[in-house]
């Protein structure tokens, strides 16, 4: 995926906006800052514990205008429909999206339609834009990051990757894995109206809490300690994780994120963060090193210090 | 897809916007009127003489921002790939939408891809969500729609739906029909531009040109009465439609639409279409009639007249 961004997409629409690489794209309409996303929706199967694809093609457009700081207005939803699908499964879909949508006080404004002959498709597909307006003035983004920045996590890790991938195996464990799906606006927008300066946000989708980590870390050029130990993850996730060999800091989340505020700002921050329904378990994870280096820094729960790397290898298929 | 739409999409997403059952939603950016529109398209074969996905994806969708009247500005693009999709026919595609949205003046800011395995896809989805800038202050819709408005046609009907017809059947005319794939807002905004009251606009895509001008009459209460000499159609077309047992008046568009007008300034509204490069065949096809009804009616070749009714039965699958 990240080759065909570099050598196809980037290359052939080339322009300030697409450069930035950011969830949503940031526009000026007659002097008011617009957020503009969009993301296609193939996560298999349909439904899933804590979710299904309608409540996920919400949340997951409405949580990348989140992280733009962005208070999301409106949706557009295109669906591509296999011949075949029953009404019923749409229905259940569509009274998702709707429930995830008042949820979040976003509005479907726009959509379309396709349908496809059977084995042409895999059920459904659905592809959201949304539309939010910027009431703030900071510019919330990686290079924004500074030295003695506290890192805050909105809740435990690892859920989303793990909920999907156990029902797809036919896993049972003691205690159902449930996909973390969530809308990230309520905490982002409260923290931004409690006057927080916020400095960077990023929601832990594919890749998970690592990956959005080192992201940052590179773009910032600064160094990031995070304690291992901080960083909450459900027993059941963690007991899942050790049995099929995943680290559930590399584990795809849909309702969970990161955010750097200046270290004085971070109990209050976090005290915000705790009354919003979707961040009730945040904490602080770390802290941005006054030194360069791009790097971030993991101390093991045994006090053993080691580099996180970016994950080589194969990735989830299909878990959004 | 009526049912659809009448059944599952509006009634979950019932408000005020989603009513109006516009091409494009016509939206409130502190005080600058924004529109707001998405397509998915699944068209089969990925390439036609004419066009292709990727400009049928930015066109298709940048026309329904110009059928609000709106300045086309940004365009969002998701992709969904089938694994195994060999890397230049995607950057065949790209091309093409780069190009098309070059012609149009958009910038395509923010985008995402997904992957499906093999044999649940098709080669390559994609879906875009467009938004423009309404610069006027006219509200065009059915309801601004007058007695004595001309009905103005942007050029020749009936190539894009023969066009994907002849290639996925093989057929071979002696001269091939390509699509009329083709931005609308260069024309539009010429119109507008130049002052002339636009009533209403409408793009002839699924359905053709009969379906746009029902649409229209059912929507406004009124009678629409029109010539069918005046309606261009290609020789190509109008041969493979005359073997193939299809009305040209129905088959699709992705580059034509008609233009309600007050009927003084139809002239002067014909000639600033045929100085656009994709309105060069503009005509007047005929007028509102000063008397309710709701009806179209269609003055034949031989001067008898018949009422337009909405095509029954199959249409065409994935043209668009």
């Amino acid at each position: 995926m990240h080759d065909l961004l570099e050598k196809i997409f980037l290359p052939a629409f080339a322009n300030p906006v697409l450069e930035t690489r950011h969830d949503s794209a940031v526009l000026d309409v007659a002097g008011t800052r617009v957020a503009f996303t969009t993301d296609a929706y193939v996560v298999r199967p349909l439904f899933f514990p804590g979710g299904d694809i309608g409540s996920l093609a919400v949340n997951g457009t409405v949580n990348d205008l989140a992280m733009a700081g962005a208070r999301p207005l409106w949706l557009s939803a295109g669906f591509i429909l296999e011949e075949g699908l029953p009404t019923d499964t749409l229905e259940r879909v569509v009274a998702s999206m709707r429930q995830a949508a008042h949820v979040s006080g976003v509005q479907l404004v726009t959509g379309d339609t396709k349908v496809v002959d059977q084995g042409k498709g895999d059920g459904i597909f659905i592809c959201t834009a949304g539309v939010g307006r910027v009431e703030h003035a900071l510019s919330i983004a990686p290079q924004s990051v500074r030295p003695d920045d506290a890192i805050l996590l909105s809740g435990d890790v690892g859920r989303h990757g793990m909920a999907i991938l156990s029902v797809r195996e036919g896993l049972a464990f003691e205690s159902p894995i449930a996909s973390d799906c969530a809308p990230l606006s309520p905490a982002v927008l409260a923290l931004l109206d409690g006057g927080i300066e916020v400095h960077c946000l990023r929601d832990l989708t594919r890749g998970g809490l690592a990956t959005a980590l080192i992201e940052i870390a590179q773009a910032s050029g600064l160094h990031l300690r995070i304690d291992e130990a901080r960083v909450p993850v459900e027993d059941a996730v963690q007991g899942a994780c050790e049995l099929l060999g995943f680290d559930p800091l590399y584990v795809a989340n849909e309702g969970r994120f990161i955010a750097f505020v200046a270290g004085a700002e971070a109990d209050r921050a976090l005290g915000i963060l705790r009354t919003s329904p979707h961040a009730a378990g945040a904490c602080r994870i770390g802290e941005v090193a006054d030194e360069p280096s791009g790097l971030v820094t993991l101390r093991s729960r045994i006090g053993a210090s080691r580099l996180l790397d970016m994950l080589s290898g194969e990735q989830l298929p299909r878990i959004c």
